[in-house]
């Protein structure tokens, strides 16, 4: 085998994943697209503000703008973004502190990266995305999950327990995918006073990776509080994917606290580790669009007609869901507590769904609903004769 | 500290390099920029071509196009870049052949995470990119140099004494940043026996992971060989930043040899490494602007132009140089084998250089010639007054 043996692994430890999408691709090759109730991919259905497709032509019509600058970043564009950061997230944050990125992912590659020395570990409250996994292991870290409150709520006494000496971090992810809950302000200060008090007792500076691209996807406007603001020694790591339905396009940033311990180390840190990781620097044409456009989203409201239409097939196919404060995800209880029993049966009616160990947590699935309304209601009926066959 | 120790000892190793930027950016503030003639930078001088901005304007006014596409990128795009290179490279490249990435950086990365294993080895020869360090460091491997030949040619003799059980690769970069050298067929033909024998020897297939982001920068018509027919086992890293001057864009594509031992295995392996590496994708608006513009380059002539305008100056001060073949960079003989002297003295006035150890090759120093034809004029009397110090 001349591949790693690592990647080798991995391919391998996938499969049940591939597996699934190469079902789904059967599936609406056999029945057509438009017979497959396709909920497993968070591909934001949204198109981007009118405002993005205009600052974007502008952009691009200046021909000489597609050379390298600082590796952290246009300065004009992280001087945006640090101003508006200074309004969302109630902190002074300053040029200097924005380091602009491919992405979440491309962020929390870099931050993971700076802070781990072979063999720390990160903590993570499941369920969750499940890449942070491999963000780890790139960088000779270990993820571990620890378990959440009912309610998804963040279990401060399970991540005390598990620090130790070799605790580099925390991610935090809010609003989380796949739960869609949203930490409160009580929740992130109780978790804060334990981080101050653990940092002094294991000499070491526990920080806090908060992944929070979701942050604009909140329902009835729901307050996504401040991390960096409740606990300074946090790394704010974003994307605009979600907020402006562009993906695709790979741009995001890292702020790191201004009052953040060994700052300056971890931001030079920072830019040395996205040089490289081959990022370079982030697409010279997006930064320059999202400068712009600080604080511009989609409206949410479509995502909350879904995610009500949605909800209510469920709970009246007898499902038991909380509906969520944020993002695009519902993550109901899978009967039995058996997730993939449900994501068989609900397959079976041609309804693609994730199940919950592919976020750390079976007895749950997730659906995501950035999808057509008009699937929604068309899937109502698959959902009914799933729940039959579930529930019966 | 609370920064990772091997990041802390990054930053603390590239220092030199970063006071040459401070000494740079000090010298712009005093004498201002128009008096300080900057050649240590290689970021393209010649406009994008017009067809570039002009494509781009189509796709960015294409609003529903940001979203994710296959992690490995859209299909049609892929299809159209195997298509030029089956042309380009004599090899009957398949769109599954192709990954988009995130630059040559990107392609570098993830082709290296894919192959190696921790504590294994990739050669390459000096001089060369010295980023490569980090990119096998990334990946539990080691880069190790080998010395060239006069002129710069591979010594392919100096390859085979260097291999082991441990050996993944070769990095191979034609034309080389800095030496502009351009390896010839007959060189890599005995380069491609020597693994073949290499490989059976040791039991393991070598790989050449084959850097080429200056294949359309040549003069004279100069050929530039297909590294993937002569030895199939062959991954190609590159990028448009050069061809199109479109570096800060960050796209590229890793194309595998389409009968490279281990084939699948390492195609999906690079396909979960970009993935998980947090690059997800490469730029989706790029991708489908690359994919139109197969084949285009920006006019060499002018690069030639300041080659030959910047080589006349340095022959007349009485360095020792050749000319390149390729690639937009000098690569002059130190006087008295010391390139931190030259360096020095170039700098009292006011011209800023790379030393040759920045490429890991001591002795030579590193001039980019992508500037402005004036900066080039304009320096002449300064390179005369360093040359009478250098010399004198």
């Amino acid at each position: 085998m001349a591949v790693s043996r690592k990647i080798e692994e991995m391919q391998a430890s996938s499969s049940f994943i591939r597996k699934m999408f190469e079902t789904g691709a059967r599936l609406k090759a056999e029945f057509g697209s438009d017979n497959v109730y396709d909920y497993s991919i968070g591909n934001p259905s949204a198109m981007p503000p009118e405002e993005f497709t205009k600052i974007l032509l502008e952009e691009a019509s200046k021909e000489d703008m597609h050379g390298y600058m600082p590796n952290a970043g246009y300065p004009f564009v992280r001087e945006q973004v640090a101003a508006y950061l200074t309004e969302e997230q109630k902190v002074p944050f300053r040029t200097e502190d924005i380091l602009m990125t491919s992405g979440a992912g491309g962020a929390l590659n870099v931050a993971l990266k700076t802070i781990l020395n072979p063999g720390d570990k990160i903590l993570a409250s499941r369920p969750c995305f499940m890449e942070y996994n491999f963000y780890c292991d790139n960088h000779g870290g270990k993820l571990e999950l620890v378990d959440c409150l009912p309610g998804f709520d963040l279990d401060v006494d399970a991540f005390e327990a598990a620090i130790d000496n070799t605790t580099a971090g925390l991610i935090i992810n809010s609003p989380n995918n796949p739960s869609g809950k949203v930490y409160s302000e009580e929740t992130l200060k109780k978790l804060a006073a334990m981080l101050e008090r653990k940092s002094a007792e294991i000499g070491r500076r526990i920080y806090i990776v908060c992944d929070e691209p979701y942050r604009k996807i909140v329902y009835g406007g729901a307050d996504v509080p401040s991390i960096p603001a409740i606990y300074p020694h946090t790394m704010v790591c974003t994307s605009y994917s979600k907020d402006l339905s562009v993906p695709g396009e790979r741009i995001g940033f890292l702020a790191v606290g201004p009052e953040l311990e060994d700052r300056d180390h971890v931001v030079n840190g920072a830019i040395l580790c996205n040089r490289i990781l081959g990022y370079v620097n982030a697409s010279a044409l997006m930064q320059r669009v999202v400068g712009r456009l600080q604080g511009l989203a989609v409206d949410v409201e479509q995502y909350q007609r879904k995610r009500d239409a949605l909800g209510k097939i469920l709970i009246d196919c007898g499902f038991d869901l909380d509906l969520p404060e944020g993002t695009f995800y519902l993550f109901p209880r899978a009967p039995m507590g058996d997730d993939m029993m449900v994501v068989n049966f609900l397959q079976e009616q041609n309804i693609l769904a994730v199940p919950g160990r592919g976020f750390g947590l079976p007895g749950y699935f997730r659906l995501s609903y950035c999808v057509d309304d008009d699937m929604i209601a068309r899937s109502e009926a698959a959902f009914k004769r799933a729940a039959e066959n579930i529930f019966g």
